[in-house]
């Protein structure tokens, strides 16, 4: 019998515990999960005989080492900052360990520790990073395997609404953490390299620079650069490639007027506003200039000007012009203020499924000619349980993990999902969840601008 | 015989130090001055036999100790924030102390204790701050005895070059430190507040919206606002007005032209560029989009759009198209490749003079009527070491001394210019340096919109 901690049952642990659980019978797992919330790890095992809940203090170490000593396998769903202190443990007791977040630099410093204990510290096996990784990195070894050069790597991920629950003008609802879409792109300026040229984007411009893409079937996209483009040459091992773009997607429509947000200074996150009692409609007028004689319809109207009109309606929709129900906060910043007005309008409805968009677009030369390939995958949310970000979070985890326990990887040390061995199994699976990339290659032109 | 120990002798200093050693003889003063360049003070001390340069560390508290002991006032000049560690030495030691600084609320904590030990502690006493709150607080005070009452007050400063040196398309020069120049605005929003309605501005915007003035005999200004203008309601006592607002002042056509590289992103200082060896020419074509088909020069034109084409030539001007020579730095933030490349062309030349520029608007009601009065200073340098900032940052600071020493001053604890027996006479002595306020009454309207 093998035993599997989660540390942490939140949202995108769902699918994760579902898979586990059904294929605990046939590989003799036990899956101890704990959470503070212990009526949420209950309604998640659902009385599987192979689930125990536990309600000890995950971000305590005395408390969490007799259970991991006791783990073959850690599966850490707790916020990114205690992978690193849940790391070191793991190394001590000799317990493998998964988390689908980012790598950090103490982390990658585990490395040579983690090789010693023999365990692997498997790390951005999510959805982004995860399923983007094991996409993209697919392709290009194909394209380095026949001796093509890659040129050009953009990449493009969204958390959407899905086109069936796709019904108010910003074609948007938080389908995630609404706080973090608040302030999306903040923080410094967006870094990629385009045919060899660096170029950089600051915050208050970043709605404003938009690639437009189509799937068919699904319609239009947009997308807007991801802060850091340029740390995956080295993750992907392409440091010399001319071109790399990582960027995330919206409905054509949204970002224009996301934009309108930022211009006017409603998403920083940075100071408290000193009124009490605002309406939505008193919120915009702050960040509208002071005139008199002109409403405040007028003077957004003014702000908006006449290339940008058509946007006003979703504002509008959005009831920011009230100016009788206040917005129910005191002392909170513009973003804080801005989430509560989004949230009134953008929250998902019963029955709303969400859906999680990749696009991926490769260039290479290749016998003197120029190629082309786009993978995409769609993938739309069962339900508000089991969502498509739950399923593309989990289900690359949980899929690890089986072959972690399986002995099928055998890799040790801290790695990412970016070798044949481990992505190849990972992605065939997935398929069968509907998490399915569809390529194109397109007919070579001859190469050259 | 009285002793004043001035520490720091940079270029603020030096109207400060002439002052004294002229006024030295007849008032028996010995000043002391500390400076990490002990050639420098020499240089400002010119040979006086009432002046001694000294060189300990001024920042340890062990070695200043003993000469603010000596010492029968302490003008600090250090950087603001060692100026709390000075004043707990000088409450310590009985010793009065002098800054142009901010208060800061460490400053203020140290209030009782001042009173206690019996010794002022002087501070705000420079230019901005400092003869904009006495030369405020004079007509302000002037209002609120006859019974008026205050319901606008707008105030602007800056710090800019002489006419007679204003000999190039940005109508600037640096006359102040560079640095600051490029990064001021940033920080967070800009906060005033416009007939009861609160306004805040981001930095992105900072520069966008903007007052117009003219002051007669030195042509028309712009006004941009300042971070902060709300806290001026509590040092001035003004709780209650409707309209707050203070700004800094450039000339026409600066403003529109700085935005253009905030909007681009060039004044970002949170961030090291990556490329090696950048021109202006890269440095401008990394923040437009890339477009092979088009030079730098027409993807800018762009970017400003018909409605700012005519601020073309000041970019021009300033050799931002210059695609041959190095900018000469590596590992820099865009604000730190901005610097370098405007301190090519906006340096003083031999002989350039400055000037300090300030503006008051007060609008108040008195018996049933609108009054307005309005409040101009210019002063211009009288060359690069008596510049006007070290003239309008020094002489307050020095008169200030003089009135302690002399004991016309009694007040003792942390206090600031606001006050009526500290501003009136040394606004009036400032007259002789050229420091004059001119004051205009407007005719009265009827009170209302």
């Amino acid at each position: 019998m093998k035993t599997i901690l989660i540390l942490g049952a939140g949202l995108s642990s769902s699918s994760l515990i579902r898979y586990l659980l059904e294929h605990s019978a046939e590989n003799d797992w036990q899956l101890r999960i704990v959470d503070r919330d212990l009526d949420l790890v209950k309604q998640k095992i659902d009385g599987h005989v192979n689930g125990m809940a536990l309600s000890f203090n995950a971000l305590d170490s005395e408390e969490r080492r007799p259970e991991i000593e006791e783990a073959d396998l850690v599966i850490s769903m707790l916020p990114a900052r205690f992978h690193v202190d849940v790391a070191k443990d793991c190394i001590e007791l000799k317990t493998n360990l998964i988390t689908p977040s980012y790598i950090s630099a103490e982390m990658r410093e585990l490395d040579e520790a983690a090789k010693k204990a023999g365990i692997v510290i498997m790390n951005e096996i999510g959805v982004d990073p995860g399923i983007d990784h094991m996409s993209a990195m697919k392709i290009i070894h194909e394209i380095q395997d026949k001796g093509g050069r890659l040129t050009s790597f953009k990449s493009f991920t969204g958390g959407l609404i899905a086109p069936e629950s796709d019904n108010n003008p910003w074609n948007y609802k938080f389908t995630w953490n609404p706080r973090n879409v608040v302030l999306a792109g903040q923080g410094g300026a967006s870094c990629f390299i385009r045919n060899g040229e660096y170029k950089y984007i600051p915050y208050h411009r970043l709605f404003n620079r938009l690639d437009y893409m189509t799937i068919e079937g699904y319609g239009d996209f947009v997308g807007y650069a991801n802060r850091d483009s340029l740390s995956y040459r080295t993750t992907y091992g392409i440091e010399d490639i001319p071109t790399i773009f990582r960027g995330t997607l919206r409905r054509p429509g949204y970002c224009e007027a996301w934009d309108v947000f930022i211009e006017l200074g409603m998403t920083d996150d940075s100071y408290q506003m000193v009124q009490p009692n605002l309406t939505p409609r008193k919120f915009l007028n702050a960040f509208l200039p002071y005139n008199p004689n002109k409403t405040v319809e007028v003077k957004f109207r003014e702000f908006l000007g006449k290339e940008r009109e058509h946007l006003y309606e979703r504002f509008e929709w959005l009831d920011i012009f009230d100016g009788e129900n206040q917005i129910g906060l005191h002392d909170a910043s513009p973003a804080e203020y801005l989430q509560a007005i989004l949230e009134k309008k953008l929250m998902l409805d019963e029955g709303d499924k969400d859906m999680i968009v990749m696009i991926h677009e490769f260039e290479y030369e290749w016998k003197g000619q120029q190629h082309k390939i786009t993978s995409h995958m769609v993938n739309i949310g069962e339900d508000q349980v089991y969502t498509s970000m739950s399923n593309t979070v989990g289900l690359p985890a949980a899929i690890c993990a089986k072959m972690i326990l399986t002995g099928t990887l055998k890799t040790t040390g801290v790695t990412l999902p970016i070798y044949k061995e481990i992505y190849q199994p990972i992605l065939k699976e997935l398929e069968e969840y509907h998490i399915r990339f569809i390529e194109k290659e397109f007919s070579p032109s001859v190469s050259g601008q």
